[in-house]
């Protein structure tokens, strides 16, 4: 049975289904009023093959399977209980769909999922967006060069979708034969729902190097022969890609065939649930890592950006995304290490308790929170980690409130970055489970921006994200802002930041760049990185 | 009762006396042999003050004062000991004391110290060479930069004579007016023994800018008025200061009346005792901090060293003292501030162990080891350490192992500008507990260092040297070399590099060269430092 939260008294719902990493949730929500009506999650049965395969085999250690079947039980499972949770007389007008990406399946024409033809062969199923056994054809592509990477500041990602394409086509080129279509899980979650295979524009242009003007760039026939016939043109988020098939309505008992969005990616699915429509404000997502999302009138090679995409977040304006490899999987990693023998939610409230006691800057130290690699603005995944300031007087917990200070300054940069290219940020949105459970950390960033820092109350927001596109694609609004303006939570918190915090930062920061700057630019990093390998 | 470790068939015999920071080591040494026939230690029966003061009032926490008087029960306790394993019919034929410096007490003119008059009054005191309270005079000096600090790049330490005599003369007026004599602790001992004011070229030449050439410096009249006055001309290491006196003779049962040598400083009388009497070998005495000293037969200005002094060392040649601020006190922190809750000896004995299943600058980590400053090359205490390098994977192992590295990677450093100045190093011999205590260090130190290190086998070094003193000063030998030779101990362990280790080091020294020069260069961990304070 679903969570079941607010009793409401329209007749129009809407639904939003979040495909996480780990597992799916979604959310039925009041198409008037946007009360969140019940939510329910599922987890993947097989969960995430990363060290034993689908066959039993052991996997290289860089490896993240899952299996299409499984998410579409998860949907089963939700959407039925969302459906019983429709008051009588109700109706689902829309529902929308976000999802990890890159996360792409080979399948036949009609989308049968390769795994269920070959389900003893490993490349057959839906790499998962963490999946980094692609690396060699990430470098060939960035080797060849092709024009498509002028967006991505010369870079692709191992993570992609091309790159996955060409592990498949050069390992596994029994499979890549037998593959007819090669598509992003929220994508085919959409086909499988409607009938139709519908792609989007977000999935495209953030994942497979799509533009607007060129479509699929060249270099994809070259990294996996015939990958471009396997795709298809993508459709602008908010388009509605058909109606809930009648074979599905059936297996949910949902009351009638809602009209179903294309698909769209879960950080970007954040954007319209914490009631952001218009350019010039920055939503971040702090988690393991972080991701920035902005909409801008025009676009500007910003260096760094992971992606720009027309229409990407929401039709009408340019979607930069930008983000670090590290936020809070940095802190994670110090507990981890440093911790050992405590409960890390014990250790965390401890470390929070004692670093708050520490004045702003005052540690002493300087950190650079590249411990997973630069993402904005170096692209470059051989930097790692540097603590600058150590004595003989210095403790874990300076170390810990100097690697929350780094991230943040690191996040600092990124906006820094934005402005310098002519993109500016106007105002500061974060979505986040940290902010919830760590508000040093928050108030920290909001010192460190020397900006006021919004955290609407916003749970579920990327279910809630979809179901706003679920909102627009079947008509219950005209377009995004109206929707937005509706169905987005833009209350919440608001922090002002403290002007001498703000003051200490600004020499802080100032470091920061300039030990970014040295670093960034030398290869220092990249030869420690060779002795260690 | 003395330990006894030898019977000696010899007649004459030798004493040296060694006065560390916590307590007084002696040993009675076969003349001709060089064989250790006993050894005696005693604590100082105050210890050090360092929290609460002789009268019983706090001490502000840099403050660090012995009482002379402790060190003269000292000497009784260990003279006497030593006296009773002399064989029948057998003579001491020579005394030589080493000391802690610089460790300044005021007296009269007849070597009473103030402490005796002024009990209650802290200033009345020994200041020990940790002793940080006279910072301020340092400062003062190096604003005026006299001529004299050239050959000590140009700064001088609040460790040393001169600050001390200045925050005497500032701070307790009255005291300075009463002090007749401002003297080293190991100068005062030799005058105490023998009854003649008889001070030593190693502690006015490297702890207050004596030269040869220009004597004590105007500045010391500046920073503490008529400081010249209550110092006196000092003799080269090696001369005899006197005979003991009838009263020594009679309190410690002595059977002849030994002479007595000028004193040395601890870390200097290392170097006879590890067989060390030529030009180029550069003994390294490794501990909490590390000591570098180095015979050659002219003066170069090599940067950062702490001292140069023209028989310093031992008469005939220039010695050269340089160091590094922190060395085994690095590790230190690194078990006290990350293994909290393990035993200390257990963690590193685990350490240890696990660093050394990783491959030489294997840890993909670089540290500079600068986490009390740096003093050879860059004589800046402003700087401090750092880490590059740091991924979501590394553990702590690896960073001990980087501290160690580090801190190897900074005696390779000295080595070479010592070196690139014209000094050449033929031979490298290390003393050190640390060496006996973790053979790892040893290791990477010869695989950094890419050149054959020696550890010979010479307990109670520093007494042996001073004892060594003692032998040239009674005639025992003509000079060091000849005393060297028959007492000295060069026969230990000898390790050669590894050579696909010293390879990969070398890379990674050249990394820690960029570093270092980056950040000695720059101001920013000046600026952490100010935002720390």
């Amino acid at each position: 049975m679903p969570e079941t939260s607010t009793s409401s008294s329209s007749s129009t719902f809407i639904i939003g289904l979040d495909y996480g990493t780990g597992s799916a949730r979604g959310v039925l929500i009041d198409a008037a009023t946007g009360d969140l009506i019940a939510r329910k999650s599922a987890d993947y049965a097989h969960g995430t093959y990363d060290e034993v395969g689908p066959d039993g085999s052991r996997l290289p250690s860089d490896w993240a399977l899952q299996d299409g079947d499984d998410w579409l039980h998860a949907a089963e499972t939700i959407l039925s209980a969302l459906a019983s949770a429709v008051p009588a007389g109700g109706k689902v007008a829309g529902i929308g769909v976000d999802a990890t990406a890159s996360t792409p399946l080979p399948t036949l024409a009609d989308g049968t999922p390769l795994s269920r033809r070959f389900p003893s062969a490993p490349h057959a199923y839906a790499k998962l967006w963490k999946h980094h056994g692609a690396q060699p054809w990430a470098d060939r592509i960035e080797e060849l060069a092709p024009a498509c990477l002028a967006r991505t500041g010369g870079r692709t990602s191992c993570e992609w979708l091309p790159s996955k394409a060409g592990e498949i086509a050069d390992n596994a080129p029994d499979l890549w034969a037998a593959t007819e279509r090669f598509i992003e899980c929220g994508d085919w979650l959409v086909w499988q729902f409607t009938g139709h295979e519908r792609r989007s524009i977000c999935q495209a242009g953030y994942k497979a190097h799509w533009t607007e003007d060129d479509g699929f760039p060249d270099i994809l026939d070259t990294i996996a022969p015939g990958l471009r016939d396997r795709l298809a043109p993508p459709l602008p988020v908010g388009t509605a890609a058909g109606t809930l098939t009648p074979e599905w309505v059936a297996r949910t008992s949902l009351p009638n065939a809602p009209t179903v969005a294309v698909a769209t990616i879960d950080a970007h699915a954040a954007v319209p649930a914490v009631g952001v429509s218009e350019t010039g404000t920055l939503v971040g997502s702090l988690g393991t890592s972080s991701c920035y999302l902005l909409m801008a009138d025009r676009m500007e090679p910003a260096p760094g950006i992971a992606g720009v995409v027309k229409d990407g977040i929401m039709p009408g304006s340019w979607g930069y995304e930008s983000g670090q490899a590290a936020f809070g999987d940095i802190l994670s990693w110090f507990v981890r290490t440093f911790c050992a023998g405590e409960a890390p939610a014990a250790a965390f409230e401890r470390l929070n308790a004692e670093a708050a006691t520490i004045a702003p800057a005052g540690t002493g130290l300087l950190t650079l929170d590249w411990h997973n690699g630069c993402r904005t603005p170096l692209v470059d995944p051989a930097l790692s980690g540097a603590v600058i300031g150590l004595t003989l007087q210095t403790r874990p917990v300076d170390l810990y409130r100097a690697l929350m200070e780094g991230i943040c300054l690191g996040a600092r940069r990124i906006v820094e970055v934005l402005e310098d290219s002519g993109l500016p940020v106007h105002r500061l949105v974060i979505t986040s489970g940290l902010a919830e459970k760590n508000p040093l950390l928050l108030t920290i960033l909001t010192d460190i921006m020397n900006r006021p820092v919004v955290v609407p109350d916003a749970p579920e927001a990327t279910a809630r994200g979809a179901a706003i596109h679920g909102a627009v694609a079947s008509g219950c609004y005209t377009d995004f802002p109206a929707a937005v303006a509706a169905l987005g939570r833009r209350a919440g918190r608001s922090l002002e930041p403290d002007p001498s915090a703000a003051a200490r930062y600004e020499t802080l920061y100032g470091l920061y760049r300039q030990e970014a700057d040295a670093k960034g630019g030398g290869d220092m990093m990249r030869q420690l990185r060779a002795l260690r390998q």
